[in-house]
């Protein structure tokens, strides 16, 4: 009789190697098959940060993306590539759980929020046990790298993807008290813009990097350049009427 | 001469004890001195967290709220008696800090999210070196603990306490992709009536103590009394078109 295995979606962490828990070190410790998602040319962080607490004779998957995730993501052509990706990515972990094997993929942050493992957990949670490590969200490490409060008592606190048109991106800055706003890259000068025109950039903070080595953290109104990675933020921090 | 001390606030998570960094554990174990918050009646869980990391000679303090969190905010009397309560709060670890000791507050979850540390903080971090821990939040703990995708993609994240207007309530939910109402507690009827009126309770989940002990995690819509506690929460999870 075959026991089916279980599938763990293990959050390592914002970058800082310090900041993984200690159910993820657990985990990491135990799992016969390790799986990360990498780009074409890079190992990702989540696998750079895992890799010290394998076991020795862990089997090892790198899911390499077939595209980057700075592509338009409303094209046809786009959904149909990276939806391949991740089918054939869950089929390849289906194979490790029929066999009975722990099988956790690493993820920088923490899995559920923005992360690529929820498309692999929705394709599998079904068939298999599952389990997720909660990690420290990347703009957790952010805010607390640059020791910044960002939200308290009665604050309404929004994430906003910067792939957001302009307009959009004013109106929710206007109506939250506090703001994260996520996946920068090309997108700066329209977040630049949308700050500007809503009073917000005095207030800003860039941070690039969040608790990593080469951390970048300046205020956004003193970065002279457009140039950001896609994983860098801007953190616009709430609590105004502060007791 | 002296060399003054200093101040770290650190996230200990959702309530896990597992879900504790490594950063956070080294902390701990090297702090002279451990304060924590509490209510008059009840040690805080950060604190039962942390204990089993503290050294042998370590010096604990107990801030003792002097008030509950589920008074009025914006009531006169209130803000005097907790703002007197954070300045002698900030006295007491400051001589601790003129002394030149290490000294860690624990916090449930995330120190600058929507916790007490920031009060701390804000009134200490121009005198003395400050570090934040960054922990995982309580949000991440409960949909981690549901193993509910929460947002992805080009989503919108808002969290919303409980305490806002019935209306502000429902314009808010209608506006975000994906929402965690927090201060829940006495709030919940004026919640559910939001989630009703908005077409949200269909995919709202209600969690208590999310990764703890006791932990309760069902539909919303089948939650059959309005009692609650102040830090249960309820989710609305995002990620409507799925790849």
């Amino acid at each position: 009789m075959t026991v089916a295995g279980k599938l763990v979606g293990v959050g390592v962490g914002p970058g800082d190697p310090e900041l993984i828990t200690l159910k993820a070190v657990r985990v990491l410790q135990q799992a016969d098959v390790v799986a990360h998602f990498a780009k074409a040319v890079q190992v990702g962080n989540a696998r750079i940060i895992a890799a010290r607490y394998l076991k020795p004779a862990v089997r090892e998957l790198s899911l390499v993306f077939p595209v980057t995730t700075e592509l338009p993501r409303h094209e046809a052509s786009y959904c149909d590539i990276i939806r391949a990706f991740y089918d054939e990515a869950a089929r390849d972990l289906a194979a490790h759980l029929d066999d009975g094997l722990l099988v956790a993929v690493v993820c920088q942050g923490d899995p559920l929020f923005y992360g690529s493992y929820m498309h692999l957990h929705v394709r599998l949670a079904r068939r298999f046990q599952t389990e997720i490590v909660a990690g420290v969200s990347g703009m957790s490490g952010c805010w607390s790298a640059v020791g910044t409060p960002i939200a308290q008592g009665d604050d309404v606190f929004s994430v906003i993807p910067g792939t957001l048109r302009q307009e959009d991106l004013e109106w929710r800055l206007i109506e939250a008290d506090a703001v994260v706003v996520i996946k920068l890259g090309r997108n700066l000068p329209k977040v630049r813009r949308a700050l500007e025109r809503t009073g917000r950039l005095h207030r800003a903070v860039y941070v690039e990097r969040g608790t990593m080595t080469g951390e970048i953290a300046i205020p956004f109104a003193a970065k002279q350049d457009d140039c950001a990675p896609y994983f860098a933020m801007v953190l616009v921090p709430g609590w105004e009427g502060r007791l």
